[in-house]
């Protein structure tokens, strides 16, 4: 089925230039004129696919946690086969910080729509509050994987700690993105916690 | 200087008008003449005190985030003089979650002026940016202390550790507004975290 091709991938480029506005210049910029004009195509066509402004900043998140979960695939397939569970929850973290232009624009749109999703409750969606809760069943099944394997202490409260985790990777997220702290030091703060997961004799 | 006391008094109404649309319709809402309606004041008061739109949101979080620093102390008051920095420590974290209007407001703000900064380097200012590096301080104080009171095990990197915790906390605050979380599960998983910096022989 070419067409229905064309049209995904037509989603995707009109995600990219939203994507681009948004970590250039904030939410505020995406408008369905300035899509288009960054996507190289008419207003029609973008609200042939998008509708609302509401669908396309919504259905662009979806389409750019899609990119993100591709991209920490590449990092845990970079890892090769051998590669602990722990080595995969530090790969997911570490995708998560904005290192270069592409994940800063992905973590910029992902923590605008997230705050404008908080006095609106029709902007969650599928958005961050969806994408949240997945991370977190990543998170569990990672840890449930490290615990049976003996990389992971067996007092880990495993539930919670996907939970904190999870919380943290975004928060630590936030503060690169508003220059709290450098990448590095946030790379550091994930090392230093997931070392006191580790059974108690290996510290 | 009574005269003083009413300048101020009158920046913390206008602040708290602003924290309330915010908290309701989000920033979009926080005009001159709403916040005005709000405060039940004139648009030329609201433009006296604050000037711009941007200084006003910037000074609201200044002001919110006493607020807040204010709650927190409260909190760790009410502990009593025999709280041990942990405690002190949980006392800070909870209030960071949304568990009444008040805080819901608060965190609202602060999390959607923190998202207007990412793409806006000027609305970062005393901000979000300067409040996280804040708390990390207090962090990395009270870590020092339960160390040194025994509470905390020494194996714990104080710093590294300040700056997740920073970051889960917002997190998890985000997470609870989003309805990604209960306040209670994310309690949950701020008592579990703690637990594991407590010294191994006490776990």
């Amino acid at each position: 089925m070419p067409k229905q091709v064309d049209h995904d991938q037509r989603r995707r480029e009109i995600a990219d230039a939203v994507a681009r506005l948004a970590g250039k210049r904030g939410l505020a910029a995406v408008t369905f004129r300035e899509v288009a004009a960054e996507a190289g195509i008419s207003v029609a066509l973008v609200q042939h696919y998008f509708g609302s402004k509401q669908n396309l900043l919504l259905r662009t998140v979806d389409i750019v946690s899609v990119r993100m979960a591709e991209r920490f695939a590449a990092r845990i397939g970079a890892l090769g086969s051998r590669a602990g569970n722990v080595d995969r929850i530090r790969a997911i973290a570490e995708s998560f910080l904005p290192t270069d232009e592409e994940s800063r624009q992905m973590m910029v749109l992902y923590h605008a729509v997230g705050a404008v999703g908080l006095t609106d409750p029709d902007m969650r969606g599928d958005g961050a509050h969806h994408n949240h809760a997945a991370l977190i069943r990543v998170m569990v099944e990672l840890l449930d994987a490290g615990r049976a394997a003996g990389e992971i202490d067996d007092s880990v409260d495993v539930v919670a700690e996907a939970r904190l985790f999870t919380a943290a990777i975004t928060g630590l997220s936030a503060a690169v993105l508003l220059d709290a702290l450098s990448a590095d030091q946030a790379i550091d703060a994930i090392d230093a916690h997931l070392r006191r997961l580790s059974p108690a004799g290996s510290r």
